[in-house]
């Protein structure tokens, strides 16, 4: 791939922020409604979702297949495939919750634990940010204890079924599909870089 | 690509919801708590955040260039690259949307407009859904108008420095990192199947 990556654009200067104050308030999530001066002279509401960063992480296993998760959401009752992911606890690190997702949602212990590009999965309503990982050489082990609030199970993949999988269109979770999607577009620039 | 896409998890069956309230609502977007019952006795808060279904749209040009927007997003606070994404108004279908956001924010009509797969962005607490397409044959036109509420300008350019802003990990938008990705992926597997 012989591209240069653009530069940042110039950034723009921020919308001067006139009032703001919570709506809602709770341990789990926040909504706040700020009114900011566009320069059109008259001030706007914004409003903005407040929930603590997560974690997303690909299993991979010692034998190179990938682990994925059969997981049930609530908030739209649909069950489908996903990758380990949670938010942050407080004081923790983004790895130590990684580890902790993959132990918890996965079964799993990493061998390594390798940063992919982060995101912001809603950056028009929330500054949400997700830490991307994938652990590689992992290794089974019994710790797999769902939350009461989750109901999954886990399943090892072959690279290519999940790769058709993102390709099929029904990985409809963001987090999983972007992860993974970096994963092996990372996996091809190493693979690119280790020709002769 | 010769693997296959694994079936969907057998799925499981739903939370038994208790009770349901708006702790905020309003056109913009609305915050709801309910009771749900986990089968652990013990009634357990769930949280769904709600706003309006949206739209992300990959803009590709008749020279196979592709437009992409330097966009400040407020509830961050940084400017960076992101393609013409938005929420569908009431009434309007997917594809309207679509077109609405590539005039308004790239300047561009789409020749033909194809959908991609589309994602929930963020579906542990929230059902909101993005519906994803790609626009070739866009032809630029005058038509380049930002809501008040946003600020941002459109830039063309070559497919291969795309590829390199996603592989730079500097793309953070999640919208338009996976649209693209999806794109260039179906890109990929059009030219296999091309292949005698």
């Amino acid at each position: 791939m012989p591209g240069k990556a653009p530069d940042e654009p110039e950034p723009f200067e921020p919308f001067p922020v006139l009032e703001s104050e919570h709506v809602y308030a709770s341990d789990w999530c926040s909504l706040r409604r700020d009114m900011v001066d566009l320069g059109t002279g008259k001030p706007q509401e914004y409003h903005v979702f407040e929930v603590p960063d997560a974690i997303c992480v690909v299993p991979v296993l010692e034998d190179g297949r990938i682990m994925l998760i059969g997981q049930y959401r609530y908030p739209h009752g649909h069950t489908h495939w996903e990758v380990p992911a949670g938010r942050i606890s407080a004081g923790e690190s983004p790895a130590a919750a990684a580890a902790r997702e993959l132990a918890e949602e996965a079964g799993v212990r990493p061998g390594e634990l390798r940063e992919l590009p982060s995101f912001y999965p809603i950056n028009g309503i929330s500054d949400h940010f997700v830490h991307a990982f994938v652990a590689t050489h992992c290794v089974q082990d019994d710790s797999h204890r769902p939350d009461d609030s989750e109901r999954l199970f886990a399943r090892a993949f072959e690279p290519d079924e999940v790769r058709a999988l993102l390709r099929s269109g029904r990985m409809r979770d963001a987090f999983s599909a972007l992860c993974l999607f970096h994963h092996f577009d990372l996996e091809a620039a190493d693979a690119a870089n280790d020709q002769p």
